[in-house]
């Protein structure tokens, strides 16, 4: 039997991520069993949010499988490092949490290597880490049973905007008297208008 | 002639927004000429990042219509909360700023009331904005070339990574002595492993 993310053929499910993703990474596609995983052991046809621990690679993978993504606010990337996902119930906050299991991954050389940055990304040779990510499946995750804290499930409301009396442009009034840009700009050297 | 965004019919793009983010959320649509407007003013075949100034709705359509993804790294969000985003030459860091104007705006009725939130998600129609942005296309969005700070294009290599010795899971080494989780755990209440 072919092996499955969600839905998906492996192959299929790793052209999906090739067109969204720019190229076949490792961690999109091991991010699609974990998505699989942790569906799996949500109860079916419930609402749920998404948070991943990482921002590399990892977020494709939820956009991609669930209705979760950057945009609509149902996915909220937090900066830990580390190579885990949640998905959970929207108005319980139970939840499961998945993760790349650094004991379960010895036995997969390749992986181990892309996963412990054994081998440098010029060592690496995509297709073999691939190939044991499709032969390895949900065999190298672990899963958990979570409950997400309150703070951390809840979501802010953008409050009044108004325009920026400096820059004309909108902007949530609680940052103050003018835009966030315009009190300290950090990304423009400088700008003119086309 | 039909209204396009990008090699996209207006319909077609509505369509693919709905299947992505969920719904044809006014700010994903207005998002799509912006890309375009972006695109349009760079020049051809170079490899370009994204910066978005609001998490909300404007990423999805960067991640739909450019390389750019939350996961692959070329998608930076700030959360400035304001409705622009900037598509730039990795090797120059010379770009595009586009915004939605405020001052084109005010002949839009519905997108006005919309963006300035003058009628409440209840009393919104999404046909009726819907339709006007249609028909607006890129008329309400003004562009700036802009250069960007080498500091907001710089990316952050990972380093070394290790594993925690409280939870067992591979983190970045430079956040401490154990995994930020472990340091702070201001996510989940409890965790069983399933």
């Amino acid at each position: 039997m072919s092996v499955h993310v969600l839905e998906y053929t492996f192959e299929e499910y790793t052209e999906i991520v090739k067109k969204f993703h720019g190229a076949a990474a490792p961690g999109v596609l091991i991010g699609g069993f974990m998505v699989d995983a942790a569906i799996r052991n949500l109860p079916d046809g419930i609402l749920y949010d998404a948070i991943c621990e990482t921002k590399s690679c990892l977020p494709d993978a939820i956009q991609l499988l669930t209705p979760c993504t950057t945009g609509n606010g149902w996915l909220t990337v937090i900066h830990l490092g580390l190579f885990a996902l949640t998905l959970y119930d929207k108005s319980t906050c139970q939840g499961v949490r998945v993760f790349l299991d650094p004991e379960k991954v010895e036995s997969w050389k390749e992986i181990k290597a892309w996963f412990f940055k054994i081998k440098s990304k010029k060592e690496q040779v995509l297709e073999l880490i691939n190939k044991e990510i499709e032969a390895a499946g949900t065999t190298i995750l672990s899963a958990q049973k979570v409950e997400i804290l309150p703070e951390a499930a809840q979501k802010k409301h953008k409050g009044k905007i108004g325009l920026c009396p400096k820059c004309r442009e909108v902007y949530p009034l609680d940052h103050g008297g003018i835009c966030l840009l315009c009190q300290s700009n950090t990304l423009y050297a400088h700008g003119t208008h086309i």
